[in-house]
């Protein structure tokens, strides 16, 4: 065995992540988030359940022919049914036909479960579970047992939810995980619990496997290793049926930063962030920002007091440096904002300015009525810097709008759709007004298309600029359509990113203005 | 005192709330949150800092005028400064401008604050804790001593620590609460450390201020209720700064559900729900699904097995019932759904299919197809009831589309926007294709407007119809202004509300089909 500090850490990210709302992977998905998994140091990668749908089944065919550098993957399903040899189960079958080096099988712990779900006898439920784990052991895998409902059942027939837990270890399971399903246990009581099942399945290991209905899944977890166990169950970002699993993003620091324990991935904390939120990109989610640790909130500093004290000595406002993590430190606007935390924020961006000067005040005043309107520079760097740069360097546009025209339509008896843009714009150095047209299959595109059309050989560097994200809300909702839109809009150039901001009562001019921004934000660096 | 298992929750939602990028409240919002929190029994409400911003002042002018039945409105801020008397100091004097039943001042612990932060003496910062206190209690205050900081002090010097709590006793407070300002510290330490706070200060009673830096600012608060704390400080929904204090409405239903404590909120937990929705209302912010207990994913349920068991024994997959937070237990559609999730939630909806017939076969590869081109029916119940509809009873549409066109101009020397749209459409009973024509301040207000004077006298019941929300995202993102565009539109009439989708890679077109989900879902009721 390891030493008595280290933990092996276990992904389900790609099985019960999935049984998330919102959440769906491809097989060629899951086998992108795997090899991420792999090369940041994740012990075991529970694969999918292949006797559970063609999905699952086509990852493992995949994932054969892959070789992973570090982690095991494993296949997961269930004990055999009742009053069935192992043998001719067929689901047993399909867990050795995805040819994993391990495979995790849970069986029932709570007597409710065998007699109203499997409606099968405690004795056989014993045997189901004994009978399964040696057939896949005899089959030459490794073989994790899940204990499902494991911390119910105990609450309900201590005696009995341990004879589960040993009729697997007689079976060889190489190690037994305890699940709390349903997510409803508290911490001081599971950690007595905990203690006693390591105790009574000694020297076979143990793992937990936790949930985060009551908002402490990652608590659960850390206090599960403190009382024993060795190896932790959770996905990437806290995905999962429900409120989701414990959250490997959070136990992972946790572990090394606070408690002192090892695991081979400690090595590669620093790209945590990155990883996080890239899983959540195939997953084709925003990455939560609130997220401990990694969240883009999670270092973020405002009212000028923490802000202050936090650029002075950080670690007087934070628990540990962000950078351990991938992370970094921000300083937020807020209308609380006074003229240090723009002047910080501001020099964050590469521009210096006085905090006390008069155009500083002119600048918050102006910056407040904005955001009254709908503008929203927190999350819009790239506008935020336009402004900066419009007010204390007098920077002016290298193009102006003189008019606009989209036409979003579905002509009759011909149910596709198509827009189109007129642009009218004047460059600079330029005499006549440039008008453009340009069709795309949505007014913003359109609008997009028609401006590169007008700049043409002018700004050559506009030329990779891409819309990478777009996103729109409602500002007073119950306003219905004449409420304000604010758009976000992400670009990139192939090597970096920015966000920019648009806000008015008509989502064609707020995206607009978001286009514009963006542009105008590029055309900074000349 | 109270029973030895009753708790005090103080809320500070208005003040360390506030702290949390994005969220702001005008001083009206203020009052509204602190009388919903009032009403759900709330024992101590922080409205603000009324020496930091003047908008904290406009609130506690307000509450003056207010009369809350229940909870005791609190002034937040800070001991007085070095080298100077209470009575002289500008700061405690905004406090008991304030007029409120209690103040909480915080005061510092940790040495490294002491001596960077304040730049004063460990001994002139005890006195300015005691005094500041005595002022406060000679004003006939309560006064609640938050002790900032108060954990990495105590690892850092203990016996300073502690001495900082007796200031505060010694000045007579009548609560001193523990803050884990930084959120870096973990469950079992923290426990303990709680335990000889609570028997170095008796009798003067202890409360909790945790964050979630850590992931476990719930699970830190319950440790310290259990090793002897009487009170809890957090937020509505966990907001705060970085990644948010202690989440109340998952503190209170643990306290209440899981470890069996008394407080005056308990008996309004079912509204706990409603409560959390109508604060992140106010903020403008949308709910977290994923929230424990209240989340619309707390109960939610995917794929066949757990669905079905879910259905069958309800504490079979979920830790409580969900009504007792106000919640309710949905049954999700995901492509990993079979004809039974499918069936169960059509009787969700009210219509009863047969899950194994060819009809639902068919319904099922359509659903699928749809959900590949982006529709997406888990988050938008009335566009599946209509297809659901349209599928299993035949129903067909009472209007038709002939063809749409929308306009979104900015014109020539007027930087004014507006928006018009072209409808033309057949309603059914009806020889001549109805053309209308109509202004707005967006597009779609345009193609909203102009469907209404289509619809005319046909169909009264549209009348009332308003769209309340508007969400779009771009599904793949990365592909440049030609990606496909989802829309989420939400609808009510006053008595209910309804959520319908759109997906194209056109704006307008995905917007339009939502738009027509709407009226379709409110004409179903025929």
């Amino acid at each position: 065995m390891k030493d008595a500090d280290s933990i092996l850490i276990y992904d389900t990210t790609l099985r019960d992540g999935t049984q998330g709302e919102g959440i769906s992977f491809s097989a060629e998905d899951k086998i992108l988030v795997a090899e991420k998994l792999d090369s940041f140091g994740i012990d075991y990668i529970e694969g999918g359940w292949p006797g559970s749908n063609p999905r699952d089944m086509v990852f493992f065919d995949l994932a054969k022919k892959k070789t992973f550098k570090h982690a095991k993957i494993t296949a997961f399903g269930s004990t055999r049914r009742a009053n069935l040899k192992a043998e001719d189960d067929p689901q047993l079958a399909t867990l050795l036909e995805a040819e994993t080096p391990v495979v995790t099988i849970f069986g029932k712990t709570w007597l409710l479960h065998v007699t109203e779900v499997l409606r099968t006898t405690p004795e056989e439920n014993l045997a189901m579970i004994e009978d399964s784990v040696r057939f896949l052991k005899e089959a030459g895998r490794e073989v994790i047992y899940d204990a499902e409902h494991f911390f119910d059942g105990f609450k309900d027939n201590p005696e009995y939810a341990l004879k589960t837990l040993k009729a697997a270890a007689k079976g060889g399971a190489d190690w037994v995980v305890l699940c709390d399903t349903n997510g409803g246990s508290q911490v001081t009581w599971l950690q007595g619990v905990v203690k006693q099942a390591v105790e009574e399945v000694s020297p076979v290991p143990v793992g937990m496997h936790c949930h985060n209905d009551c908002g402490i899944g990652v608590a659960l977890s850390l206090a599960g290793v403190e009382a024993g166990a060795r190896m932790v169950q959770g996905t990437q970002n806290g995905y999962g049926e429900r409120v989701g699993n414990a959250n490997l993003t959070t136990v992972m620091p946790s572990l090394c930063f606070k408690l002192g324990y090892h695991f081979a991935a400690e090595q590669n904390l620093e790209k945590l962030s990155r990883l996080a939120h890239s899983i959540d990109k195939l997953a084709n989610l925003v990455p939560d920002s609130k997220a401990p640790y990694i969240g883009r909130s999670a270092f973020a500093h405002k009212g000028g007091v923490h802000a202050n004290a936090a650029q002075k000595v950080s670690r007087s406002y934070e628990h540990i440096e962000p950078e351990l993590v991938g992370n970094r430190q921000r300083i937020l606007l807020s209308d609380m904002a006074g003229g240090s935390s723009v002047a910080m924020k501001a020099g964050e961006l590469g521009i210096e300015v006085d905090p006390k000067s008069s155009e500083m005040r002119s600048f918050i005043k102006r910056l407040k009525e904005r955001e009254a309107r709908g503008y929203e520079y927190e999350n819009a760097d790239a506008s935020f810097q336009v402004l900066l740069s419009r007010h204390f360097h007098g920077t002016t546009d290298n193009f102006k709008l003189v008019s606009y025209r989209t036409i979003s339509e579905v002509v009759r008896d011909n149910h596709e759709n198509i827009s189109e843009a007129v642009v009218k714009i004047r460059v600079e150095g330029e005499e006549d007004i440039k008008i453009t047209v340009a069709e795309s299959t949505g007014p913003v595109g359109a609008l997009d298309h028609a401006m590169r059309l007008a700049f043409g050989a002018h700004f050559p560097e506009l030329r990779n600029v891409q819309l990478i994200d777009y996103k729109v809300r409602i500002l007073q909702t119950g306003l219905g359509t004449d409420s304000v839109v604010q758009v976000l809009m992400l670009s990139g150039d192939g090597e970096k990113t920015w966000w920019t901001c648009g806000a008015n009562p008509n989502i064609i001019e707020a995206s607009w203005q978001a286009l514009r921004d963006s542009y105008r934000y590029k055309l900074l660096e000349r």
